[in-house]
């Protein structure tokens, strides 16, 4: 057991968040967390009022909570009203400014985690009223921007303690073993939002061949690209690309986004169908540098469970380094 | 006192590498490390024989280390024999194949410290015949690449613990305090190679103003970028790049490469007198993330001294969390 002001404010047994990961982190993911002592979240991503209903509804009476994408929620608010009557445990906004969001999310009562990529964001989300920050760093799975979690969780700290100590703090970007979780809560993080090793989980809503291709991949192979979003017709704002494992795909067309865009109705059909066959040498399973340290795909509770004796064993470790 | 297995294996009083930072980590900042419990390192680069003779005479009787950048060793082989002939504690090599160089340290009796920014690179430096690997992280002051250091580090930790379980491990990039090295100890590192936070000491060989300017950033306001090495005529190979504080040099050359070598000339002169004369709106401190975690410019053994107590307390910290 660890015990963190995340653990005592969320009344959770382990500092762990699982992260809103768009459409694969749906109620049985979620749920499971919970249950198992984390903090589940759906990733209600693009902000889609069915598949977010949908998915609240799969979770059955396991209290979660629900991610948007903040931009793509902007232009589908609707989702939020949904998410808000289901009393979800929080609500986790990234990409995007928050600040439209809060009032309603205050309103209803439900603690507002806002997801930073740099201090500057961090600085906007204390100001729209987040109780808790994310600080995501590059080398995370999905979407994201520049900054590390190495520097980027020390820093938004200090600009905690200075401005709203009352804030908690949770490290993204890299966790995915007791190593990472120790270096996050040494980094001055009261927990930790983990995408990558949840999604190579038995109940994370991807194909079994990506899933199987994260498992073989190393950090090496993965990149952060825009490729993947123009094959899928998202239309990200351009500060944030998407960290995937390359293939063929991104190796074609990664320094050739104007050819892409030429054909992208062709190329998008094909990549759609390969993403749902799981065929990885076509569609890219979405995952972080953490890809690296997979060897299997445990129910998320394993997972869970194995990360916490694993820090335990850390934290037992380095304190023993003090001569 | 925090004793590790780097600790044991050189001697020292402290886990901690100073990083041998081309032209700026001279004798006297390798000394002060080293006096200090560290184990200082004299940045020689590019390989240029006369300032690596100068600077280990600086260093007068105190044991130090000695690093190249490996390509151009490869074109100033010369500088090596100079290094080797002062009976360096460490010969430091990064960027590039450490192969040709590995049996003249060999046979000197010199312990070989290879920087690698991928799990590939790292294989290749264990096959080598390196004793320490450094796990650069793309947050990294200087050059580098595209991993991030709380993967890499992991993840080369593994490597060795199949292959090579009596080669050491450190972690480098973005680590400036007491919450950075326990978490490099967390994410299973034998100690911890720090470049920034040096580079922003009383010993550094830097202008005055370049490191206000440092103080000043935040971890946000650095850039990887080829801009600098364009600049400075420096031919590096492509798959590395550099990382400094963004200026309105890079405001305006970042993404023009191509204009910027048709004026490269004109460009250059201008850039190497403000870099000497500390003018940070022109020439870019070459520093990384970590600058945002920087309020000072102490001697370096001021430097060690706070980082280990800190992260003394660090580890006490996190070792309570266990409840
Ligand atoms: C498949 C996948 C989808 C993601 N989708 C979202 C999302 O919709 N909204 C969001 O805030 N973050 C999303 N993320 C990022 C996570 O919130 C988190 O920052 C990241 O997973 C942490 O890094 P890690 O993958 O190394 O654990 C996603 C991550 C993954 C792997
Ligand atoms: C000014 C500066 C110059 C550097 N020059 C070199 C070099 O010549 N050779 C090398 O191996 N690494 C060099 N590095 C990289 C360091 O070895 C090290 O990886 C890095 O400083 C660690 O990250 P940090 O700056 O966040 O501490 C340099 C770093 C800085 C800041």
């Amino acid at each position: 057991m660890l015990r963190t002001r995340l653990t005592e404010a969320f009344g959770l047994r382990h500092p762990v968040i699982s992260a809103p990961m768009a459409l694969a982190a749906g109620g049985r993911l979620a749920a499971a967390v919970s249950r198992a002592g984390g903090l589940g979240m759906i990733g209600g991503g693009y902000a889609d009022p069915d598949w977010t209903a949908r998915e609240f509804a799969e979770a059955g009476n396991e209290g979660i909570g629900c991610g948007f994408i903040t931009w793509s929620l902007a232009r589908n608010p609707e989702a939020l009203e949904i998410a808000l009557s289901r009393a979800p445990r929080a609500l986790f906004l990234s990409f995007g400014d928050p600040a439209p969001f809060a009032p309603a999310i205050e309103a209803a009562g439900v603690p507002l985690i806002c997801q930073v990529q740099t201090l500057a964001d961090a600085k906007a989300a204390l100001d729209a009223g987040a109780s808790v920050l994310v600080a995501q760093g590059s080398e995370a799975g999905g979407h994201g921007e520049r900054r590390a979690t190495m520097t980027l969780v020390p820093e938004v700290a200090d600009l905690l303690a200075r401005r709203a100590p009352e804030v908690l703090l949770c490290a993204a970007g890299g966790i995915a073993d007791g190593r990472g979780l120790a270096a996050a809560l040494s980094l001055g993080a009261d927990g930790a939002v983990i995408g990558t090793r949840f999604w190579a989980s038995e109940e994370a809503l991807a194909a079994p061949g990506l899933k199987q291709a994260a498992l073989e991949a190393t950090g090496d192979d993965t990149l952060r690209t825009r490729t993947v979003d123009v094959v899928r017709g998202r239309d990200w704002p351009d500060r944030f690309d998407i960290r995937v494992i390359r293939n063929a795909f991104t190796d074609r067309w990664h320094g050739d986004l104007a050819g892409l865009k030429a054909q992208a109705g062709e190329v998008a059909e094909a990549w759609g169908k390969a993403a749902a066959a799981g065929d990885a040498t076509l569609a890219n399973p979405i995952v972080g540098e953490a890809t690296g340290l997979l060897h299997d795909l445990p129910p998320a509770a394993e997972i869970l469970e194995r990360l916490i004796a694993e820090t335990e064993a850390v934290l037992a470790r380095t304190a023993a380094l003090r001569a």
